[in-house]
């Protein structure tokens, strides 16, 4: 072990050796020093009573930027896509029919998640770049009945929002529930849980909310949480399952698992940035800054560059992080966000100017 | 919206207002100032070179403290918790018999994790407070030939450490994988993964390596590895599936799901100061404090005693967070955690000094 732990000892360089970047891809967004100053607050018990009333008013500011009055709104304990599997896992049994419109890689993730859990699966597809039709995804449902649809709001590999409002009619009316996710959409653009009818939904904290990733927001309508009470089956993920992690969010305030303490005080506050600022202002201020750059999310590279090296340069001369393309966009496109605290006219500005400069 | 957010906006304090605790429960442990620094140092993305070097360490100081060379050694992007869960689905299938060493809440936890997977399950029970019976666990080897063999190290339930050396023989010789819970155990006493045959060991971050929760270590050796490579079905969990995470933390890098990348941070921080302390030293700094307060993790309270009142005085009077029992112990015990930076002659004087003056 001797020998092991010399040649260990030599390659250690301090965390503080990593070089500040404006982070201007799919995620993470720019993270404020105030959410960083709180997640450096000295960590207390899961079951102090001063953490659970931060968790209160997690809650409370989570169903504010849901728009929902849903008791069950919470943050999972892991990043977006386990917020994903969270929801399915949780209102999916074996055997159930899931309609997944996909129309990217995330829509493709929900369909690969529900089809594993034992789901039999529909999909209702649209090209990357396009928006789901919405008479297609009518007939879909007319025909199969779903027990779950499940759309992507923002789908973050292409840019692309799909409207939500006006779904949830089409979805009950087969008995359905409708699950949404919002993890790029959430706090940047509106949404509204509650008006739209939306059954379950989840986020991460590191798009518009500008929170370091680590955390997944969900909500679930009282429909989502009957539909969970009488499940014949056991949700088969015990870390995700609700009906035991309802306890510890509830009033029961049972051990289920060790919260990442630190992490829910960066949410906490990043809520309380976006309270400040107010959900309308925080969406325009959004708007102005995709309307400053309108080929955001995705960019197509132009023909015989080299996508990769383009964005390795941003990196080390500029210290500017944006995404490349994945799935069918993978080697050709860029994908710039411009999310939370990087939503700024500066931001503009500074990734256009620096990809002029690099592309020269 | 708008008396939504006047009552919203009234009732949001400052993280900064959550009163310093001395943590000495069953975890979180006491957080050493400068992992609580690297914790907030700025974010940058998870697919960034730099963020990749400090995974590849973060990897190598994992190793060091399991004492093993398993390439598949990594942080799981969850708490402890999931850390059981993924390696549970990642190497049980549906139908395999899995066997549970139970004498706990964790044990219990595991056999009811296993049998989520769709596992056959059969446990070895010894009370509460005892360690599991040695002939008891190789008369059921023998009989079920269990294609995986799963005990807890340390019961963080009971202070009730099993002893795992010499299993490994009796597991393999039926082809079985043996699994380690080394939550509690892992950095604050000897974890020997290679030199005991443990093919895979899942651990926490906010127990003896004084890191805010939120990742779980785990490890499998290449044993392991082949049976998860020879499954016949895929992996339940989307989220905790190993065969796509492996190309993350591995060669490829590729991308699967967004890391808690300021987690990463603290959990390098916190890895860094187990090197610098010596394995060696730390193990005798754990048993030095523990010994000076032989009757840890759980006491029994007093008869006539009411056990949460006295914990809510220490916490209130004292700052001082010790945990209540759990299960079989509920109302009946203390557990005082004596782990990672609480493992110290003070913190014993402090919570027995304390102890003292709330029982007077």
């Amino acid at each position: 072990m001797s020998s092991w732990a010399r040649v260990y000892i030599t390659r250690m360089p301090p965390v503080s050796s990593i070089p500040p970047r404006l982070c201007l891809g799919p995620g993470p967004s720019p993270v404020p020093p105030r959410v960083l100053a709180a997640l450096a607050h000295p960590t207390v018990g899961h079951l102090d009573p001063a953490f659970l009333a931060l968790m209160d008013e997690v809650r409370d500011g989570l169903r504010h930027v849901f728009a929902t009055t849903n008791p069950m709104t919470l943050a999972m304990s892991g990043t977006g896509s386990a917020g994903m599997e969270a929801v399915i896992v949780n209102l999916v049994e074996p055997g159930d029919r899931v309609l997944v419109g996909v129309n990217g890689v995330f829509g493709g993730r929900l369909a690969e998640v529900a089809r594993r859990a034992g789901a039999e699966v529909t999909t209702v597809d649209a090209p990357w770049g396009r928006t789901l039709d919405r008479d297609a995804l009518a007939a879909a449902i007319a025909r199969t009945a779903p027990h779950v649809v499940a759309v992507v709001h923002a789908e973050t590999s292409t840019g692309v929002a799909n409207d939500i409002a006006g779904l949830a009619d089409l979805v009950h009316a087969r008995d359905g529930l409708l699950v949404v996710d919002c993890v790029t959409s959430l706090a940047g653009m509106p949404v509204e849980i509650d008006a739209w009818g939306v059954d379950a939904a989840y986020s991460g904290t590191q798009k518009c909310l500008s929170c370091p990733p680590g955390l997944s927001p969900v909500t679930f309508s009282p429909r989502a949480v009957a539909r969970l009470d009488r499940r014949r089956t056991k949700v088969p993920s015990w870390y995700l399952d609700l009906t035991l992690l309802k306890s510890y969010w509830g009033l029961e305030r049972a051990y289920h698992h060790t919260a990442p303490i630190n992490m829910l005080y960066a949410l906490h506050e990043a809520l309380a940035i976006v309270r400040e600022e107010g959900l309308p202002a925080r969406f325009l201020r959004h708007r102005a800054a995709h309307e400053r750059l309108p080929m955001l999310n995705a960019i197509a590279a132009p023909a015989g560059v080299d996508e990769a090296a383009i964005r390795r340069r941003l990196l080390d001369d500029f210290g500017i992080e944006i995404g490349g393309g994945l799935g069918d966009f993978k080697g050709k496109a860029w994908r710039i966000g411009l999310m939370g605290h990087g939503a700024t006219p500066a931001s503009v500005d500074t990734v256009v100017a620096a990809l002029r400069a690099a592309l020269a």
